[in-house]
């Protein structure tokens, strides 16, 4: 994974100044492919958010990749990037009437929704749309696990499904998320199994959904080793065939970081080492990124990236390892110090890989005066 | 405090579309005036991370302040806002070398230092300037206690002094924070303490410290009252006596939030409200704004605004409040729900009171395409 020959030579030769990260289209493409050949019959809907950049879409677009969005802006992103507004979900439960509006505008026909409320919008600005329901998974097995934000409980799905067909909506299927690097495979058992239930609930009325959406969740490898996606296809695949049997529904997957999380690697610079005694055994390490540069998901400690030095050889020791901002919440890493060369030295530059996903679009837009993070996709 | 007249005439005339900090420099004003009051002896260095627009720096230049910076970018916006080069201070304990060289040049000569290896780069590219090193405390009382991210025991200070002075620096003070919205206004003392100290040891060598930067942590009046900053004056000027009795150093403040914090109103619009099941008693209400659009101190649930709302007559309920972005941890109050009118509507505007320090920058640069948030100072 992650620091390819492609990103090292890069950096070699350019020698950007400053934080950067740099994303190898090379990984992303296998990726998809890889994506593509674990559940041939699932359509990918890349999550835009996971990382924007032109290059990636534009590269995804062309290889026939479907397109998450979460706002306006993103469907206008990936329309740019050669997307026909078919290929664009508006995936976001959370919309604004007058976003929902725009995006009808530009021929988004397929939106997320996981109330009634939102259903209501959508009929009046986006009639005859296609709308799916989320419903609430457990989340059980992910490194960071959702909070209830998103979806409902399926018995409410059902509500919000028959409101829709109501209002002259396309009532369209059901979409679940089973949690950021899920690494439990029978998660998505546990969530098929659920949607099943709403759509048999609502066969029984003559509602007949087409489309189920499995959400993100596929992992990209950071210090532990999880299983590949040929695996999760094999698993998604029984899962699908046990609840559905002979009637498998048209299935959607949204990859983010497991898209990009592991093409990207970033390149920072250590500021500073000291200690705060004499007596101290755990050295501070200062890099020229942190919290508020773009490494916003070590929050909590939740994701521990791979960092790379020139002196990995060396006997190594636990660091605190923290931002270069004057706000004492910006460190990484200090609950679980993190082990860096002893010989680690001030201005060393160090690689933070699998940095690929949820880095520069987190990245804070001037704080502390810092500009937001750098990228460069080649 | 916070939704002055000023700011509701200005959302009534002008509507900006889309969340937005607007700023009352009035309220600025009136904060200086009192810092200066409450502490006519202490020079005041705004804290420009806490909110860098140019129209407050260029206020607080004009009514003859200071500026704590913490990187180039912020020492050229104090320049460009009118500050001489001896008014600014280089406040970050972590900085590049070529940074500290780059201050130089522009004029700067007081810089922040917290251990040997930043006095070792300022003596390489910054010959003769003074330092200040940073004394740890323990933050007691703050509401958000800073970590040990910044500075070192006082045994430790003294010999980072001793080793400027010994490398042809001016060893010239001590600083210290009490953490942020410090509370117990006993923890002037006890810092006070610590900083007297670091000066009797360094005299006893012949060297004498000058000042003492006592740093931010003015509260700004969030839900709970807080003594003003009269008292804190007080209380701080009889440590000082106690502990300096009639030989007081020369004393800086930094205050950011306590400058601006006050002063900064966020106008948002409730995009829906929903439940998850028929059989919640929590309603979840979604802003146009949340962690990721600017509100990033209510991680943790730290930091608790007051809302304001069209319906604040009507009868209030729990609810989960939460931001727009189709990340899960994007909710600002969920351990702790927040009573809102349970008549509260989609569409309607909220005011979020204090919000003007620590708001606009730490905003994302485009997460989930949503732009950053946008600022009026009026």
């Amino acid at each position: 994974m992650a620091a390819t020959q492609r990103i090292l030579d890069f950096l070699a030769t350019r020698r950007p100044d400053g934080p950067c990260l740099i994303v190898d289209l090379e990984v992303v493409r296998e990726n998809y492919k890889a994506f593509e050949k674990a559940l041939p019959d699932s359509r990918i809907f890349y999550a835009v958010k996971a990382n924007p950049a032109p290059e990636i879409l534009r590269l995804l677009a062309s290889l026939g990749s479907c397109f998450d969005t979460a706002s306006v802006a993103e469907v206008e992103m990936a329309l740019d990037a050669g997307a026909a507004p078919h290929r664009i979900s508006y995936g976001n439960t959370i919309k604004k009437e007058r976003d929902i509006a725009r995006a009808y505008e530009l021929g988004i026909r397929l939106f997320a929704v996981d109330c009634v409320e939102e259903v209501e919008k959508i009929a009046r600005v986006a009639p005859q749309a296609r709308v799916f329901c989320r419903v609430l998974t457990d989340g059980e097995g992910a490194e960071w696990p959702l909070s209830r934000k998103f979806g409902c409980v399926p018995a409410m799905a059902v509500e919000v499904l028959r409101h829709a067909r109501k209002l002259g909506l396309d009532a369209y299927g059901v979409s679940f998320h089973v949690g950021s690097q899920q690494c439990d495979l029978s998660a998505w058992d546990r969530a098929l199994g659920d949607a099943k239930k709403v759509f048999a609930t609502l066969a029984e009325e003559g509602i007949t959904l087409k489309m189920v959406n499995m959400g993100g969740g596929f992992p990209t490898r950071y210090l532990k080793d999880v299983p590949v996606a040929r695996a999760y296809g094999e698993s998604i695949f029984e899962a699908l065939r046990k609840h559905f049997g002979n009637a498998i529904p048209e299935t959607i997957i949204e990859p983010g970081r497991g898209m990009v999380g592991n093409a990207g690697v970033i390149k920072s610079e250590v500021v500073l080492i000291s200690k705060k005694a004499d007596n101290d055994n755990v050295r501070w390490v200062y890099l020229d990124i942190g919290k508020f540069g773009g490494l916003a998901e070590t929050m909590d400690e939740a994701i521990r990236y791979p960092i790379l030095t020139p002196r990995d050889g060396d006997e190594k020791a636990p660091c605190v390892l923290a931002g270069p901002t004057c706000d004492s919440a910006d460190v990484l890493y200090e609950k679980t110090p993190y082990p860096l060369p002893l010989s680690l030295t001030i201005g060393d530059e160090v690689l933070i890989e699998g940095t690929g996903a949820y880095t520069t679009t987190y990245s804070a837009v001037a704080f502390n005066g810092f500009e937001p993070l750098r990228s460069y996709v080649i």
